[in-house]
């Protein structure tokens, strides 16, 4: 089973939340490939160099300066730091955006009501099976960082989750996949204050009648919507987990 | 013939001469690894976050910040445009830091009269050879930025003439190798300013009488005593060549 694990910035803003959790990866006692997002240095940095965040109905513009600062802390800052604790875990990690190797090449995003800027979005082509097979098959574990290319020599910002969840559908052509999205709360819960309330299985009935119910709802929805796309584009199972239970049973295992 | 060439900040500053270097290094029709410098770029973004840069007898010391900086403009920024850059033109380019893989480890510079902070130094060993091996072999060109790593989790700002120096060494073991530094002459000159004056060969008898004459002063000596070192540990050739002559024969060769 190859499993592919997401996280977010939160994590990454931790250091010691940050280390425990790449010993748990460490753990992890089958191929693996780990997607990082940015966390919040980049606001940070923007702001003590004196570059405007660009927004438009509240979402971010990646401008060129943008661009700039995030390569610089995700590819390099955090990338480099996230692999070197994995070195010393014992995980032969390599770090990769989506220009290495050409690991994942994705196009501009098209200028509809909004120009997001230097924003990419991928389809299951994006993904360079071969280098990423060829790096697990030779026990070397990919740290994928939010940044892909074009092919044009433009580099783009990009989702980590479209990251994680393209890469878990191009992979499960060849491998059985697991792909693994951390977030703050151990799973899906009936009640969300109330950890004794995880649901450890949903199927696509299941996951229709908790909406009905309720009990999945607002941001939960767009997540659970493409985890069930992933899965019905081949990939066996994608659970919802925080990041401490990732080698664990503590998850909602969608199927 | 597996080829390694070093760029330095010269090039790497200018855009169009990047580029057009670049472009001459995808037509090098053989394995090849490229090693790259920093560039003016780590001096003005410090002082752009308004990092005072440490100095020591005239040395650059490498506290914390100033290695967060150079991470994330040498592994981020400089690392990923090259290697962007290089996929436009049909290279299939991978970007290191020796972290990656497990690509580089070093060890912290030990404090003998000064302390160079977060410094690497190398030895043979140092190269995971595999790793490079298994890339070329998989026709993937390694480029490899100045930071390396220490397997404890720490992050180390290290030579870049020293880098490549030391991967030419270890990868002779399996391989013929040229390295290539590239310069702003186009090679030895008996007058600097004249390049109709270019030294095509030089041997070891031969630079121990151009160092008698004087015609190889100052600079050049620890350049070319680190050249014939490297030749010694079994390296074929070292060349001295202007980065736009790196696929030709305007170059001066020691051996």
């Amino acid at each position: 089973m190859l499993k592919i694990i997401k996280i977010g910035g939160g994590i990454i803003d931790d250091n010691l939340e940050l280390e425990q959790f790449l010993k748990t990866f460490t753990a992890i006692d089958s191929p693996k490939i780990l997607v990082h997002g940015g966390g919040k240095g980049a606001s940070k940095m923007l702001n003590q160099l004196g570059i405007e965040p660009k927004m438009i109905e509240g979402r971010r513009i990646t401008d060129q300066p943008t661009l700039d600062v995030v390569t610089g802390l995700y590819a390099g800052n955090i990338n480099k730091t996230i692999v070197s604790k994995l070195q010393k875990f014992g995980c032969n990690a390599l770090g990769l955006s989506g220009a290495d190797g050409n690991a994942i090449k994705g196009s501009k995003r098209p200028i509809k009501t909004i120009d997001y800027g230097f924003v990419g979005d991928l389809t299951t082509e994006s993904i360079n099976k071969e280098l990423f097979q060829l790096l697990i098959d030779n026990n070397i574990t990919p740290v994928v960082c939010a940044i892909t290319h074009d092919g044009n020599g433009q580099l783009l910002n990009t989702n980590a989750d479209t990251i994680a969840s393209t890469i878990a559908v191009a992979m499960s052509q060849k491998n059985e996949v697991e792909l693994n999205f951390c977030f703050d709360k151990i799973g899906v819960l009936r009640d969300v204050n109330d950890d004794t309330t995880l649901i450890p299985k949903i199927n696509e009935t299941l996951y229709l009648q908790l909406k009905e119910e309720g009990v999945i709802f607002e941001g939960m929805i767009p997540k659970l919507d493409n985890s069930f796309k992933v899965i019905n584009a081949g990939v066996k199972n994608v659970c919802l987990v925080h990041a401490r239970n990732i080698n664990s049973e503590i998850k909602t295992i969608l199927c």
